[in-house]
């Protein structure tokens, strides 16, 4: 009595999720403290002082009308800070009307893919990639052509022209990425550009964003805005202001882009069917007064290099991660994806394959973990490595 | 550069935002006091102390994590107040795992939807209905089939067996009624269910709440999980709390349904992929305290009361509503709506035409406009039906 494409992916269920529950069964027999579960990307930091003031001061002043509808494509004020912000940090000066208020990301893409595609449209993906994509995009009947990244997890434009046919509407770009932590150069982006304005039809390009202010090393994140042209952008604020349960962040379409009115009446109109109809209210409001404000991105950091430390000092090897939440480790020795988190988890190591992000022979930790957990990991982090037979490159 | 879909939608654009946006026109003209936009069914009350009380609290006393991720059907907590509602409210027993928070009633009703729908799988929508169902049936591949209801807008069980095929896979009731008004008895509803009981395949029944707590006349509005086995409700706080921009509501199935466990995983999921995720977390803290709170109805009673009077005795015919935020009148004199929607404009008096709601012929107002607009229009009522030569039944 359920659709014959829910029933099959009810009947997949989630890697992730799995793991989430086994984490909790080990955590029942073992105690918190000697579980390393490092399979969930849960956001656990506060947000920062300026959105709790913002919300208090709401609360203690209601405006009113505040909690009604407003344009489906949420506040003119909200939306016109957000252009400012953006057209500060790049070259191209964007208008509120680019701007559409979304229940964070995942409805953004949801709104993007309803506009753009038409059956049997084909989105290409970018291996690894945050598994939902493929969902988001299956939703709205179109097709993901999976190309894979270099070692480094970066675009290879070559294979990337190889995979665009006729069917071809966009393709994804995420950085810094979920799950390899890379962040791709402007050089990069704007070379795919070029190659992407070679071909006889637009493409669309869709950034999604939820990791743009998680850089670390100093490392700035190229405004996509500078390389793009047909450029839609999906953000997020789950992780920036460390908000992911409260649902807000945006689309942005490039004021550059071929199609610009169309795909922002579309990107609205999907808003509204689509069932967000808005972007909570009162979060557009908090925005406003919260827009320059950012976690303590230098905790994450410090997590990162504590994990990386335990994951490279054991003997293992990993391209290290300028930004996002995540370390996608190389599997040793040759090991599935499987076989090594079944070796990970009688160390009561959870951490998820790499083939839920379209790459085996990876697997992806999240360092957004109690900074207990990752100092206690680290035996377990030896342990394994012995097991397998690596060589330590540090004392435990 | 946009999907076909979306290009055929854009084109055709909403008669609503038309109204609205004609309404804007005559106001900045004429001044808003001399303009009666009856075309948005806007709630304009504030929701009550206790929202606002609930949100000061939260605010005041941030509990820790209380923007991050939950379950993606939402807090287990919230779940069982609701479901403890639902059971005293009739004689059902609802647990938590029955209900999923969702983006109000529209992402609820596309989560269903989302589900159950194959390609060209059928719906039946009873005729007047709120429009954006065609869209929510089409995002996911369905078909609509209309049927209407009798002169009083109460469904024809008849004429809804005669439009079953092997393809009907849901039926939509939605009462406390938009447009009409109506509500469906309790009689009336255990006979449809009987009805779709007795077909050789399940119909889901898919029950549109965000009217339920808008009933005037002192009607009760019968619990359709007394009436209905294979039930799927989708309700929103955005009438009931006067929430319509923070989106907040839930899908509930009933325990009765006959694949209750599949079914409600199915709308976990989908509210999950199709972009939502969860609904916003601090929505569902203030829900927890207001559960029991609702909106000034005696405020749109009183309202409605005003309007009505003016229709009817200015020698129009109107079915009285006994609930939701509208009244759906008779266009005079055969003419059509949009004949009848030119001749009121001229008196500055707008309203969208029942082709907006598949049922010609009529027109809707709402009532959810200041107690002003509603005395002011009075003399436009008179002024339009003098025009159309109807007698009045009363003095201006």
């Amino acid at each position: 009595m359920i659709s014959d494409k829910l029933k099959a992916k009810l009947a997949g269920g989630s890697a992730i999720r799995k793991m989430f529950e086994e984490g909790n069964r080990l955590k029942a027999i073992y105690g918190v403290e000697n579980v390393y579960d490092f399979s969930i990307g849960n956001p656990d930091l506060e947000p920062p002082k300026e959105v709790f003031d913002a919300l208090k001061d709401l609360a203690e002043n209601p405006i009113p009308g505040m909690h009604g509808y407003m344009s489906n494509s949420g506040y003119e004020s909200t939306r016109a800070m957000i252009a400012e912000k953006r057209s500060n940090e790049s070259s191209v000066k964007v208008e509120a009307n680019a701007i559409c208020m979304t229940v964070g990301a995942a409805a953004a893409m949801n709104d993007v893919f309803h506009s753009i595609l038409d059956d049997g449209d084909e989105v290409i993906l970018l291996a690894p990639f945050f598994m939902e994509y493929l969902n988001y995009i299956d939703n709205h009947n179109g097709v993901s052509v999976i190309v894979d990244t270099d070692n480094n997890f970066m675009p290879d434009i070559k294979k990337i022209e190889e995979a665009i046919t006729p069917k071809t509407k966009a393709i994804v770009i995420n950085s810094p990425n979920n799950p390899s932590g890379v962040v791709y150069s402007k050089e990069l982006l704007c070379e795919l550009n070029d190659m992407l304005l070679k071909q006889d039809h637009v493409i669309h390009v869709i950034a999604d964003e939820p990791y743009i202010d998680l850089a670390y090393d100093g490392i700035e994140v190229p405004a996509v805005l500078d390389c793009f042209k047909n450029l839609i952008i999906c953000f997020s604020w789950s992780k920036s202001l460390s908000l992911p349960g409260e649902r807000i962040g945006y689309t942005l379409v490039s004021p550059n882009h071929e199609d610009f009115e169309d795909l922002t009446g579309a990107i609205v109109l999907s808003n509204r069917i689509l069932g967000s109809v808005n972007a909570p209210a009162i979060w557009q409001r908090v925005i406003e007064k919260s827009l320059n404000a950012k976690v303590d991105v230098a905790n994450y950091e410090y997590r990162r290099n504590l994990l990386y430390s335990n994951i490279v000092d054991a003997g293992f090897d990993a391209v290290k991660p300028n930004g996002a939440l995540y370390i996608f480790m190389n599997t040793p020795n040759g090991l599935t994806d499987q076989e090594f988190a079944e070796v990970c988890a009688k160390q009561n190591l959870l951490l998820v394959g790499g083939k839920s992000f379209s790459r085996p022979g990876y697997c992806r930790l999240a360092f957004c973990v109690s900074e207990m957990t990752i100092r206690n990991s680290r035996k377990a982090f030896f342990k394994i490595a012995e097991e397998l037979g690596l060589e330590h490159r540090s004392e435990l």
